[in-house]
């Protein structure tokens, strides 16, 4: 049984890292200068506990993998890279193999069950940061991270006891789930705040905006007949399992659409996350100005290729109240 | 008002220059060849009752528009070019301005939505054709194309009625529909057999594949509770209003997975049409093995850049086998 790890990032990174140090065999596909780096040399981990390297074989394409039947496969690219990864999938032959969506929304599995019958959902709980090519950080002690996972739409199969069983033997823990999704929709409230800590940047005032946009969301769950776990911070495994440590030297860089505005990529994933509830609001008839409101300041953001922190919470406050107002809104220069 | 039309191919083209010669302000998106002829000279509709010729003003990108609150957009493209196309729309500013799908398949409705609160289906019965640039063909006469038009997700507006006016005016015929998927949906039962005809050719023996693959969709929009209306060749509008006449020295090239082979483009919307029935099959429990299978011929043979009629029904019906017995299936060369 191999892992094979579809986006060597943060997550994906730590996750391949992890599970090669325990003994697992692990394949990624990277891109870029991660690529690059992973083709003649180790994975560094830094964690609180301190600092290890793994050997993670890496190819630029599926198409360069033999895929086996009983082969796990993990996707950790963000959604807005993730339709085009199922496609290089199918071209490589994997067509029963289980695809794991780890990712942040809810948009991956339907997006994947199109191409593919056997998909399951994945929560990751695991404060994991990558900037560097080579190195990647993860602040999760004792436990790396805490994972719920489970087959798409719903229920759990051998696949899922599977891959619960190689995190749990690699420094993780994998909680086999029957209604995944209402696990990722419980992660989902908790990133609607990305788009806002790029904006503002990591620790600056939010405003009211955060409460906001999770009372929208709720309100939007409700109507459409959703579920969802709480799964923040205040989840008790958390407590029991996984605390944040400190990593000499490692400031945290922040959630994962800083990072691609740090990174410049002109793509962010806010319309998976803020635009997964203007998409629910309109679909069920529930307003959701603040959410569709930050989905469109995230593609301006990206577009602009700004800096996080590129505005502060007073204009934040005006560029909504002229959004509201149905007035042009337009990022400063 | 103007009408603003995104994609000027076999049935953008059709529209557009039908609405001009009606004396509409048409402002077409347009890429490549057809961009550059129509920027320089008219657009050829060539159809049953002669040919004529239409100024068609085309841009390359929505950012070169300035966007009107009354605007009407069309959205043309192919679903696979269909997510591009809403983005560009966002950041030229569009924003409450009604946007019309008429595109094949029920995908782009939904991804419109997430992005955009005034979204439109719109089901497009028109023989068209698009070959060469600067010429379209359309086979319908007397009417070019006959409309369903309705919102997303259900009911009707004051656009679409609007709509629905602009069409007749222009030698078509638009209905506004309450429920305008169920059109949608009829339509997709009809676009199953687009896969199959690029494969085996057209007017070539497809076996019991197309019934079969019929017979799976609609036990999977049963299992899902959608409903379903019958748009095909016996829609008793057609009979009324819209016959298939003959063009001197056009012979009709296929429909649009066929053009999208012979252009070698190598993406064909196949995922949004047998895909659709093989994702909702997995959703609802209904076992779709012929558009599973279907689904991975439409991109095999796009990657492949394969001429249409690559094979024959006895090929088909061997990859078919294969593909059920879980055997690797591939393409002759």
């Amino acid at each position: 049984m191999r892992v094979i790890i579809y986006g060597v990032g943060a997550i994906g990174g730590v996750v391949a890292a992890a599970l090669a140090r325990a003994g697992h065999e692990v394949i990624g596909i990277a891109r870029g200068a991660q690529l690059a780096v992973l083709q003649s040399g180790p994975l560094q981990l830094r964690t609180p506990d301190g600092d290890v390297e793994a050997q993670v074989p890496c190819v630029a394409d599926p198409g360069k993998i033999a895929f086996r039947a009983d082969d796990l496969i993990l996707l950790t690219m963000k959604t807005q890279d993730c339709l085009d990864a199922l496609q290089c999938l199918r071209l490589a032959g994997v067509r029963d193999q289980p695809l794991f969506c780890l990712q942040n929304g809810v948009s991956n599995e339907p997006m994947a069950l199109r191409l593919f019958p056997n998909v399951h959902g994945v929560t990751v709980m695991m404060p994991a940061g990558f900037t560097d090519p080579g190195e990647v950080l993860c602040y999760g002690t004792p436990k790396l991270g805490l994972f719920d996972i489970g087959r798409f739409p719903g229920g759990s199969d051998d696949d899922d006891a599977r891959l619960a069983a190689l995190f749990d033997s690699a420094q993780m823990r994998g909680f086999v789930h029957q209604d995944v999704m209402a696990s990722k929709r419980g992660k989902l409230l908790v990133n609607l705040g990305n788009c806002l800590e790029a904006a503002v940047g990591r620790g600056a005032d939010r405003g009211d905006f955060p409460a906001r946009a999770r009372a929208e969301a709720e309100a939007v769950f409700r109507a459409a007949g959703l579920a969802w776990d709480d799964v923040g911070m205040d989840d008790p495994r958390r407590k029991a399992l996984m605390r944040m440590g400190d990593i000499p030297g490692a400031a945290r860089s922040g959630g994962s659409t800083t990072q691609s505005l740090l990174r410049g990529t002109g793509r962010v994933e806010t319309d998976y996350l803020n635009g997964e509830i203007a998409y629910l609001g309109r679909l069920h008839g529930v307003q959701t100005p603040v959410n569709a409101f930050l989905t469109w300041l995230g593609a301006a953001m990206a577009d602009a290729r700004v800096a996080p922190g590129h505005v502060d919470a007073a204009g934040l406050a005006a560029l909504f109240a002229d959004w509201c107002a149905g007035r042009k809104v337009a990022l400063s220069a």
